[in-house]
């Protein structure tokens, strides 16, 4: 297995085949093609090969995946052999509150410790059944029970001093909402962007002018 | 100015120069190397100007960017000559909610028409001052308006049959959240996705693999 090199647009699809392959074994297809596969993807047969072979392989020229082994591949790459990556999140308005669910979703492979705020009213309150907890205690907080991940939701003025401190602790690992951009300081560090004000934008320039 | 042929990557950079540019405007910066934007933007100075160079220069070899002039033009790209999109969000939910600031934020080029639910009781309710109505409304709403754009924050089950529904009523853009892949169905409709899960999912990904 020859992970190590695994470009950045092959990892944002294996989610995608991942979604896939799940939804196919529900509906009990047992094996699949690359030029299937491919169709419900967007993309190409070879564009598919090339994605597996970055991992290996999977399956045998001409015979078509085994989709139980494939799923299994894929979420093997995804979730490792399913432990959990503890994480906090910082922020607990309103998209803190609304991604929160992604995190305490059994299958995402994270387990939410702990939420942190600066409100002193939202302290004690739930998300998801995740305890809020006052940003002060954050320090405190991480350097017992070593959180591996941190969510940032918080507006783009507090993400500079509240990355160096999570830095500092030890998180290794960002789901990041703010806009700012941790990976130009941090680049030991891994970071996804969610910048949904970007891709609004984004969405925009399209819409203008193609 | 050429701009048929600008790439993905190209348009998804143009957000976060239109970000830093703000902020360098603000701070009362008149002029920017291409290397200093680069630094910042985290790439090369010969990727910024390549990236410029997408549309037709901006600046001239040696003597950096005038700041002012660079917003101007990359604001009018984004932007257009200011007229926003008129758009509808179907799903008010806690992610709806979340994402609905977003639309509503005068800078990001967008006029928030009305939000559509399914549940009785969220009718009447306000998300940042725009009304929730019924989704049973939909058709006659858009009939009569004509929004251009839908925010899709809708559970997966319910996203084919809304979107061909949206599609059929001239929607023309989409940033959608749900997982349903939308653009495979409909290639001539521009859609900007934000699968969560599967950012959640990728970070997971490299974490447990570099």
């Amino acid at each position: 297995m020859q992970q190590s090199k695994v470009s950045p647009p092959v990892i944002r699809r294996l989610p995608k085949y991942y979604r896939y392959l799940v939804s196919m074994q529900q509906k009990g297809i047992s094996k699949v093609s690359s030029s299937e596969l491919a169709r419900i993807m967007g993309t190409t047969a070879s564009q598919v090969r090339q994605d597996f072979n970055c991992f290996g392989g999977f399956g045998q020229q001409g015979i078509g995946y085994n989709v139980d082994v494939l799923l299994g591949e894929v979420s093997r790459l995804l979730f490792g052999e399913g432990e959990k990556l503890s994480t906090i999140l910082v922020g607990a308005g309103r998209l803190g509150t609304a991604v929160s669910s992604f995190l305490t979703k059994e299958v995402n492979g994270y387990r939410l410790l702990a939420v942190f705020d600066t409100k002193d009213a939202l302290v004690g309150e739930e998300l998801n059944g995740v305890p809020v907890r006052h940003i002060r205690d954050l320090r405190e907080f991480c350097e017992q029970q070593k959180p591996q991940v941190a969510v940032l939701c918080v507006p783009r003025e507090g993400a500079k001093e509240i990355s160096a401190t999570l830095v500092e602790l030890g998180i290794r690992g960002f789901w990041n909402f703010s806009h700012y951009d941790l990976s130009v300081e941090y680049p030991d560090v891994t970071v996804e962007n969610v910048h949904l004000g970007d891709s609004l934008m984004s969405l925009g320039y399209r819409l203008r002018n193609d």
